[in-house]
């Protein structure tokens, strides 16, 4: 609802010059501490995704724990957490994708999803694209990513584009 | 409920020699991965502090976000991220604690909590209680913790003996 996303983008702070000279970051920490906000922002996305027939959230480390658990929590399914190298304590898959300077890597446990299973990818936020890319190939490597879901989505910088266009995308706040 | 915890215990999986050698791991993705699991194991946490009026959840990172996120949106309440440094956009307080072997750090933004607030910190894991009890001297800095939920506790680490005697602590499967 129209509504309820104005709501969610009036609470999310603006932060000059963070983590850099330049940039301006959308801090949600403010839309967390709100309650109704919180709640509001979890609902929006479950509505968008409960017909889905979702098996799993896969959540980004560590914003994408914030929003994906209380999602798995109110969908009914379960939680598999996308982390960084040497967190996940069994057997992992990984992929590497580039940044603007370097490469990054994600894992999941090899165990942790297999074929035919409906996944819904949930992160804060979708702005060069790279991690949620890199996410959706890994997961794709074993089971269906059905969606993905941001809380933001920076739209100048074009993320969605490295996204297959068999996923539904959902991002609620759009700058 | 008794039976709950045993379903709850049943699915941690035990990772020998990670994250070094000699420690027996309790890994908790294959509890989050198992929907009734993640629903029974928010549940019961919400039951132990249902009545105790919490105004925020404090979750430690990162997977004091996972369960400390969904109890916030079960709760009604907010939820304030106590991240490691550089992590928070805006001003911060921050808590140095002493490690095994050197020392770490943890903060909130210090616009996160106000006197009177009241406060439970989340996170999965009671071990020997370092991060858990800078967590509470932080947050009482500013307000009030009623109290701290851990899924799971390692008594023999004797953490919990580090931790305020008001202060009601609930921790779910015990080793």
């Amino acid at each position: 609802m129209q509504e309820n996303i104005q709501k969610i983008r009036s609470m999310i702070r603006e932060i000059p010059n963070f983590p850099k000279d330049g940039i301006l970051f959308r801090d949600i920490t403010t839309a967390l501490k709100d309650a109704d906000t919180l709640k509001l922002t979890v609902d929006e996305i479950y509505e968008a995704f409960k017909d889905e027939k979702i098996d799993y959230i896969a959540g980004i480390e560590s914003r994408g724990f914030i929003y994906g658990m209380p999602l798995a929590y109110k969908l009914g399914c379960g939680f598999i957490p996308v982390r960084k190298p040497n967190k996940l304590p069994a057997e992992t898959i990984s992929i590497e994708y580039e940044l603007e300077y370097g490469t990054d890597k994600i894992e999941i446990h090899k165990d942790a999803l297999k074929a035919g299973d409906r996944v819904l990818i949930v992160d804060d936020l979708l702005a060069t694209g790279g991690t949620a890319a890199a996410a959706c190939s890994l997961v794709s490597q074993v089971a269906s990513v059905v969606g993905m879901a941001f809380v933001i989505e920076l739209v100048d910088l074009k993320g969605k584009d490295k996204l297959p266009n068999d996923v539904k995308v959902v991002s609620l706040v759009k700058y």
